[in-house]
């Protein structure tokens, strides 16, 4: 079945870079908030998703929409930041807005959430995904300063506004206690040794009950 | 070796979005003419690659500048058009300037030409690419209205700006008697039956002494 529906969640690079590999005349609809929407409509390039086959629908955060038949979708903000090439001298890394969102995904009474960026785990947000059946989340780094010790520039996990997985304050560790049917881990830096199959890391994540998101991977809730 | 250069001859998706796949703090220099710096510099997106480590090397038409250690480029006009994304409502499709250019490269007394795109095969540049040693051309088509037939859309090769390979002003039969040391296709659309292997135009192009380039292919000249 062709793409129906594209939703996008942030509008950095490797959120919606992807859009640009899409056939030229494949008539799709593509969801974002209207913040996201505006940094794409500032990059012509994206002109060649022609608006006569892709129809922009700018989302509400906290409205309910049919992403495809059967399948509710509602954004939802969670601490981030501004993408790369917009950020200025001061980056706000907990910013709460229309630039970063999550998604809850309800069909047939059950609810999946997918949060592939997330500075922070809020109360609130807490509140709202204990009990879910499903839950796709920020793997990005395994620690915080590991892109740093890898040589890899001075950029750590908070500065672009992930949590790790590891540590005390990281992932793996405050989801521990929560009620959610399914945890898998996604959107992970190719620095982060959980993708390696073997690794105590990756060992250690599964052990804590986390799945590791993989490409072409499909659930049945 | 980590990259050095990149020389980018078009300002359009499939000759740019891949700068958006390089390593946010690789450095290198980014050469192309003025007018394709400009087309990328309005797309904000390509801030990612950050100015501190990527310069950008604007070339002026037909002046030898070092690419990289001990290989000459010449960037010199090929009849084409403006990017997809930035197309008007009237289209010039044999448009010469500095949004479609080909590449001169020099070495130890050897030329090889780089042309991804080309809309004509003009007496100018025929008599430029006479004697080259190496020449890698517009491979997008087989045919002018192949898309057309595939039911992919309404336009041709030329309505692209690009030659075919067959018919009797396809580039096949436009460099059939002169001396080039060797071609290569480059550039194909995934409808282009020359990608098959086993298939009728596979075997007549290389028949004609043509190579169907691929992915990772490295010359010797």
């Amino acid at each position: 079945m062709p793409v129906q529906s594209v939703l996008v969640t942030n509008g950095d690079i490797d959120h919606v870079a992807g859009l640009l590999t899409l056939r030229e005349m494949q008539p799709f609809s593509l969801f974002a908030t209207n913040g996201i929407h505006d940094v794409i409509a500032e990059n012509p390039i994206f002109d060649a998703l022609n608006a006569s086959v892709v129809k922009r629908r700018p989302i509400l955060l906290n409205e309910p929409f049919e992403l495809v038949t059967n399948l509710t979708a509602t954004l939802f903000p969670v601490p981030g930041k501004v993408p790369l090439y917009l950020e200025g001298d001061q980056v706000q890394t907990d910013l709460v807005g229309e630039q970063t969102v999550g998604v809850a995904l309800r069909t047939q009474g059950k609810t999946a959430y997918y949060i592939p960026g997330c500075a922070a785990l809020t109360p609130e947000l807490r509140a709202q995904l204990e009990g879910a059946n499903l839950l796709f989340f920020d793997g990005t780094l395994w620690q915080n300063d590991e892109m740093v010790r890898a040589g890899l520039g001075q950029k750590t996990g908070k500065r672009m506004g992930h949590m790790s997985m590891d540590g005390p304050d990281g992932s793996i560790a405050e989801f521990a206690n929560m009620q959610i049917g399914r945890k898998v881990f996604v959107h992970m830096n190719n620095t982060n040794p959980v993708l390696r199959p073997g690794s105590t890391e990756n060992a250690r994540a599964q052990a804590k009950g986390w799945t590791i998101g993989q490409d072409g991977m499909e659930i049945t809730l």
